[in-house]
């Protein structure tokens, strides 16, 4: 495919070059598009320079420079501080400009950014992504969008060259309310994945027949088949660290309390994680899950003592 | 395809005539097999003679006259006195019989009844079925079978006459280990997508766009794309009621018990099943869960009050 087709001339800045941000940019840059980065640590600046990369000195500088400003970082504060700081975007854009914000963070703070800038006559959308670091690199992301139809028409050819699934969801707030709903799914399936597997092993049955048996059926599940696997090959490198994931489910947990959404499920799974941060795990996937299973259930061969 | 190719010159007996095993027998009859059938009420036997099943006056009769016993009735006490009673199977079975239970019961009840039957130089298979009435009536099931490999050869050319997904996972009680994997996974995937579709909701986002978008990455599962398009739908006719998950639940959990197996997420689903029955939803599909998670959240327009 001829990406130049779908490219716009917008010169784009990215901020926040991580584990997702550096091959998001990668793809920016081999579909053709300027892309100016700035990044609060150095390092991963002037690996992407090599790349093509323009860097800025500051928010400041590289909102003068470009029409599109994309951010993904970590959490809501950081996207907070990046528009509204004294240096920030809010501070230098001028009307026209487009702000796509690809970090999971709360509906609540994407939807504060839209009517802010709302007044420089700047869009704005909320488009967080699912799909990890490959999904990342393979530039095919699932990416969950809010905020008004002509904008997400103008982000589209930029989204594409990072993702394949991309869905306009509404208003702004329902890209962070759409990767909300993800990350509950994903977690309760996780867990369902992890009780499953701990059944079968202290039953004395093989999980990995078990996991073919059932991705034949309503058991089925993305989760299954991969996650599933990586619990039964015990392999817990990330993928999505669960430090990550317990961030992003303090996202699912305070958007239920402001909008009074019982969610019992989402919390319990919130409480594992926590249970597994104080076990030292933070820094490994989030199917550690399964190792608080065994621990409960009394199975040995815990990876993490 | 000429079924006649993989069928044996087994004469099979039916036992339980259920939703499950009237379409069960029919696939059987389709298949050439000689059925001979019998059930607590006699409506569902008048009913398969018309499509050319022979009646049995009872178990011992049944017994005496095929080859291949097939039970597919409720619960593992149904199970236990079909086989333990005085006028049971036990009691009126010949060596080289082969008694296969595809109904959802105890991995307990299946080895007792797997060592009971080997002392009569009958084998025995546990081969629980996935799939529902839709798959019953189809000939797709995903069968999960415990028991000899022997014994599983035998029986694959009937099974393959009501199933399409049939795997030997191992031992007796194997099967029913994986079933109640199975319900696991299904209880706590529909929990994850009901708490989903609620946060989308209240949050005024459109759950038919959440759906899709999340059936594009690792939220993708069977139950969203089932029994989540029965949720926006808002149908809650059965397909599997709750009654019968809740009855496989308290197996789960009885399971769990018996091999020292903490389970938090399977206990949660059975007591929010608990919570539905009360509510007088029993009948109703087990998706019904959602309309618990709107009245805790208070989202008017749940279908039973």
């Amino acid at each position: 495919m001829d990406t130049q087709n779908t490219q716009t001339s917008d010169r784009i800045g990215f901020i926040g070059l991580g584990i997702m941000g550096k091959p998001m940019v990668r793809n920016l840059l081999k579909a053709g598009y300027g892309v100016t980065v700035f990044n609060r640590s150095r390092a991963a600046m002037d690996e992407l320079k090599g790349d093509g990369a323009t860097l800025a000195d500051s928010i400041a500088h590289l909102t003068q420079c470009v029409d599109v400003i994309i951010t993904c970082v970590s959490d809501s504060p950081d996207v907070d501080s990046i528009v509204f700081d004294s240096q920030g975007i809010l501070n230098h854009v001028r009307p026209g400009m487009l702000f796509i914000d690809m970090s999971t963070i709360a509906a609540a703070t994407s939807r504060k950014i839209f009517q802010a800038l709302q007044t420089k006559e700047v869009s704005a959308l909320d488009a967080p992504v699912s799909g990890g670091d490959i999904g990342a690199q393979q530039g095919t992301l699932s990416i969950m969008v809010g905020g008004e139809k002509n904008a997400f028409d103008r982000a589209l050819p930029i989204l594409q060259a990072m993702g394949k699934n991309i869905v306009h969801i509404g208003d702004a707030g329902a890209g962070q309310i759409t990767k909300a709903c993800n990350q509950i799914v994903v977690a309760m399936t996780v867990q369902g994945v992890a009780e499953a597997l701990t059944l079968a092993k202290k039953s004395g049955v093989d999980g990995a027949k078990v996991r073919e048996a059932l991705l034949g059926g309503f058991a089925q599940s993305k989760v299954m088949e991969v996650h599933g696997q990586k619990m039964l090959d015990r392999n817990f490198n990330p993928g999505f660290k669960l430090d990550l994931f317990r961030k992003d489910m303090n996202i699912v947990l305070q958007t239920a309390m402001q909008e009074k959404i019982s969610l019992p499920g989402s919390a319990n799974a919130a409480e594992q994680m926590n249970a597994l941060q104080a076990q030292g795990k933070g820094d490994l996937d989030f199917i550690s899950v399964l190792t608080l299973y065994e621990l409960l259930s009394g199975i040995g061969d815990s990876i993490v003592d």
